[in-house]
């Protein structure tokens, strides 16, 4: 790795501080470089906040005249929030900017290196561009398809089993394999369950304190016919969003509004149409930990990009047994959705695997 | 690795060329060095024919005297088809033996290092001991279970579905995954199917020309209801063999007769009295390459040491899909039945999962 690709892995490191934070705005870290020592570095910590290229010229100060910035993403040229970041690193003279990757949004990608360039100061781009990626898979899916990027997540036995035929799941997975899903969690913006997960696991879906942000916990509900006592009630833990028909259930609509559970009413309430409400809420990344059935609802409707399947070593048995994914509909083994960019990480003695759907 | 654990992984590749070839004996290979060179080596090729040190001491002649000879299993001691490799190695005036592992009987472990040391014979043993134990892993569990050892092997989505709901299957996993699983077959002495997948997928269960050598093709159906025309009945590619109750369907066991497949009668068709005949015969590993059902009767009646999981990055839904291992009774996901030693392979896009029954 030469010295570009190094800073930009580091800029990439301070840019996961901020994992689960930044929706509906992007992860980015940046490092300033003089005479080839750091003089300051930033990321961006969250939307309203300013970028990181701003944190990493305040610490630099001065010095930032004649300096190297790397910044994982393009910095911006438009007036949003906070002024356009292109003029603050033309303000402080900097001489050269290192750019992971192009912003994504083709309305504005490559506006602000050509404002950069314009200003005299030398452009390089394209610096560990895959890893750059890779950090804002989430954000580059809002932004292209407008939609939040979907993750579906399960754990299964090694004979492709969620739970005894009685149901019966806890647990499937070891704790360590349950550790990482709390970590997960934290790096999404929301997380998404049906009904019947509420009605028989009563999850709490947190990150269980693992880190200080927990996202946003989504019940997906045509009936509403849901226990008036759960975790997902608690409010004061994480806040809670149920996607209900607009007449079920209304006294316990009622209840839960008084608890400060938001509401959204939907003549059906499919997953297409809480992906579009997840967007406009600025969600970037959310958590499919769902059943069966609403999986395969989920995937049917592109509402999963990401498949990370956790796989338990052992066997439970029953052909009735709950399987991670239900009907798609699909009757020839040819038809099977396709995944690509496998990759396998050991957890303990418990395997996952993941990849995306093509 | 030293010297001496490098000449045992390479009897260790010598034993290999029999793989599948040996049984009811085990995979040994031999190497004799002297004066830094080797002057001699050798594997067990099949029953009936000389062991290993003696192909070995053949090609070393009167320069075994006083020579080290490596052997990947402890030297015989009594006198079965072929005389005792001891005697051999005596009559040969060698210095040193060094042993990978020694015998797995019980009864007869241990007397032939014995009789070497008695004639003034340095030996050594358990050098790279656990690959000579990973090498015989079937024949040590044959002689200490008097059972073959069973591997149930399967292909599924990553989903857990071994075929689409309307049983569609063709194909779940890679080319290169089916080429691994000839592989597979080739180093096993037989494999064991159910009517069900016969009537359904027409098998061949051969190494499709990957080696000489095909194992045993065994169908368990206790009704014998199968077609008159298919793939297994052709016994000039491998041997088949049925086990059925004795009265079920005579007319076709009178012509299956006559096409040279092998019928065994049981009262009733169960894993364990299947077993119990193929340790009789001398099989020492067999591969359960069977549906659900039979799965699950398997490895509840102890006749699945091995379980080895291809998994090809698809998704095909369906909770009524297929799945690799039927009903045994398990109600509790804390009883599922645990596997250790659990090791990744990657075939291509595929994992192969594999790992033991503790």
């Amino acid at each position: 790795m030469n010295l570009d690709q190094t800073m930009m892995h580091q800029c990439i490191e301070l840019a996961k501080k901020a994992l689960g934070k930044t929706a509906p705005n992007p992860l980015v870290g940046s490092i300033i470089v003089k005479d080839g020592k750091i003089i300051g570095q930033g990321y961006h910590p969250e939307a309203g906040k300013p970028h990181a290229e701003v944190f990493a010229l305040k610490e630099a100060g001065a010095a930032a005249a004649g300096a190297t910035v790397y910044v994982s993403l393009e910095p911006c040229n438009h007036y949003g929030r906070t002024p356009p970041c292109t003029e603050a690193l033309i303000a402080a003279k900097v001489a050269k900017v290192v750019v992971g990757m192009v912003d994504p949004n083709p309305l504005v990608g490559g506006n602000g290196i050509k404002r950069l360039q314009a200003a005299g100061i030398e452009v390089v781009t394209g610096v560990a561009e895959s890893a750059c990626r890779q950090l804002n898979e989430a954000f580059i899916h809002r932004i292209l398809y407008k939609k939040p990027f979907g993750i579906l997540k399960y754990a299964m036995t090694l004979d492709g089993k969620i739970a005894a035929t009685t149901g019966h799941s806890a647990w499937v997975t070891s704790k360590a394999s349950r550790q990482r899903v709390h970590q997960l969690r934290s790096t999404c913006d929301g997380i998404i369950i049906g009904g019947n997960t509420v009605r028989k696991d009563n999850p709490n879906l947190t990150t269980h304190g693992l880190t200080a942000h927990n996202p946003l916990r989504i019940v997906m509900t045509r009936t509403c016919d849901l226990p008036e006592s759960c975790n997902l009630w608690d409010t004061s833990i994480a806040p809670t969003l149920i996607f209900t028909r607009p007449d079920s259930n209304p006294q316990l609509q009622e209840k839960l509004l008084t608890k400060g559970v938001e509401i959204i009413h939907l003549e059906t309430v499919t997953p297409e149409a809480v992906m579009n409400h997840l967007y406009q809420k600025g969600l970037s990344q959310v958590l499919w930990e769902c059943g069966g059935i609403l999986a395969a609802n989920a995937i049917a409707s592109q509402a999963v990009q990401k498949v990370m399947a956790f796989i338990a070593p052992k066997i439970i048995g029953g052909q009735t047994a709950p399987s991670p994914v239900g009907d798609m509909g699909l009757t020839q083994m040819t038809q099977a959705l396709l995944l690509d960019k496998i990759s396998l990480e050991k957890i303990e003695e418990d395997i996952l695997i993941k990849g995306y759907l093509t």
